[in-house]
């Protein structure tokens, strides 16, 4: 994966997630681990649903901008903090929608879903009789400190599945590819859809 | 209905069904009956919305692969066990919704719908007047077994609608070609929908 | 207005009830009335999101095909309807929405709209202070009998509004043109989304 | 900004609003502070997701027509009034949704949100731990009076947000251009529809 094959991912699924409302405003960021390990990533405050590649910048991994005065996105330690404890994550995505905002920020530490056929988008065998916890953490403008946070969990949960979200914050999802990755988010945020439906009362 | 002609309603169903938001990730899975007798049907894994024909393949009636190497959709199975059963049966599509899965979730093994104008778009004489139970299956992975459920539902009920949903797992439908069946799957989802929300308490 | 210009007008309006989710499976249908008093209005059957202008006809103000053997939309009586009791109506859409099915199917015989901005889409003045009462009629496959309700109704309230509510069944909503019909159309959908939402139990 | 240029971006935001759902019928208008000091504002009647820029018209800073016999929007005076107010105010949107009418209708004089990742989108310092309090007007036809309210609230409250509500009649959102006041106008949506969801009844 090169820098250009890298930005127009990252252009396709900014386009995607804006088509399904999961980057308001100027939320969320897109980024590529390129063969050379450098990572392609969305820089600060553009709007995903109308990015150019020229909105795409690189950063070593460990966040510092390849580019002399180019400000890569806030939360680009997050995006090395998975990189570097995932050596298969290839492409992360991180997105705001209704369902991981509200269920967030109901959520304890974790929300858990099982009996979905979707699951079988997550690692752990090709069955829907499992079931996902996928973490919860506080909301925290302090990135190295939220990336130690999330770095202890993985401590204690190496099975913790390939995505978190943050409280009122979003969701952050990986994959090898940006195809998979998109794919995770999209039975991520379907899910997360459903136990929304679900907590609501109904007759 | 030529292998060409088969793969673009393919194509075209999958791009419609991810603008309705039903097949996230790589859900989902479509295909169609050629003259010939054998099926056009999608690939295993592949993105319904961004289909190309390159991603439809070819299998015999039994859901054998007719393209060396190439591994046909997960589920091909029940393709084959309706179009088996149904001999006006062109066209199957499947999908997965919001409304369907939480309805199935929370469903015994069927859903009534009655009073709705769209029940039209199904068998039964031009009338609202009627009701159709439409059926809920336990999820399974052994898809053989599963579609010995649905011949034994179908051995007890001659008349039950050309659709049933799997619990958590989506809906399959099927008409006599591409355009009736996506077309008993609009009504079908819109009904769906309309039951979900009249599920929800209500002042 | 004539025959292609209303026939590119029952197009546009089509894709946009589409894209709206108003036309699932082939319901819903659209007309104008031409200068020479004959109805361009959608054939039977065909999906309001493909519309081409070859599946628009005409009929007379009867509602009798001028095209052997071509078959109008089922309603086109209530089409006609419309159009020889307001003189200054020159366009009619007919869709299925959630809300438009579930309030209807909810209600007694009229949804009462109050204190909405977008009130002022109907006629009675420039204000929103001013209270809608949408009228709500059973469903009836008898469309002859449908329209002596809906004739009944209009001679009891002459200042009812252009547009009502058939149970299960969708709305009819007109206006001088299809520009001004389908305005409509979206202001009372907009509003009836809001009263199914304020309906819902909240805290 | 010249009128070009303003018109274009008010085309664009006409188109994206629309796709958001937030300019049903006619509702809503867009207006941009060319670098003379005119307005460029939309003109009454039009449909924001089919504007022209022909649609677009100019005012000056007390909205009065500087095209002989061209009506601006009936609430031009509440553009005027954010940017006599706030002299870095460059672009101004109103629009009507689903969640800033339902919420405006049940709420007191303001919408209290907190802890959202999306406060950074307005004012106040880059932290999610704030709260903004959007404050929530009665609707008025008489919009000088309107506006004379508005400015009341300004004096009293000096650090309110750079948008509010009217009851029933949708929001006004402004920024120092088009991207900003669209951006914040996306967020606020985006919690305002949170907020609306947490406020249904939940297990």
């Amino acid at each position: 994966m090169k820098f250009d094959d890298a930005a127009a991912a990252i252009v396709a699924a900014g386009q995607r997630m804006d088509a399904m409302g999961w980057v308001p405003a100027t939320a969320g960021n897109i980024s590529v681990r390129e063969s050379s390990g450098r990572i392609a990533i969305t820089r600060s405050g553009c709007h995903k649903g109308q990015l150019t590649p020229a909105e795409v910048m690189r950063v070593d991994g460990d966040g510092a901008s390849l580019e002399p005065g180019a400000r890569p996105s806030y939360e680009t330690l997050l995006h090395c903090g998975i990189y570097r404890r995932f050596p298969d994550a290839g492409a992360v995505v991180h997105g705001h929608s209704v369902a991981n905002t509200v269920l967030s920020r109901r959520a304890g530490d974790e929300i858990r879903l099982s009996g979905y056929e979707l699951l079988k988008a997550f690692p752990g065998g090709p069955t829907h009789e499992t079931e996902t916890a996928v973490p919860v953490l506080d909301n925290d403008q302090d990135i190295p400190r939220l990336q130690r946070m999330l770095d202890a969990l993985w401590d204690r949960t190496p099975d913790a599945p390939p995505g978190y979200l943050i409280r009122g914050h979003g969701v952050y999802v990986w994959g090898k590819d940006m195809g998979h990755a998109v794919a995770r988010l999209e039975a991520l945020e379907f899910m997360l859809l459903c136990h929304l439906e679900e907590g609501r009362n109904a007759r």
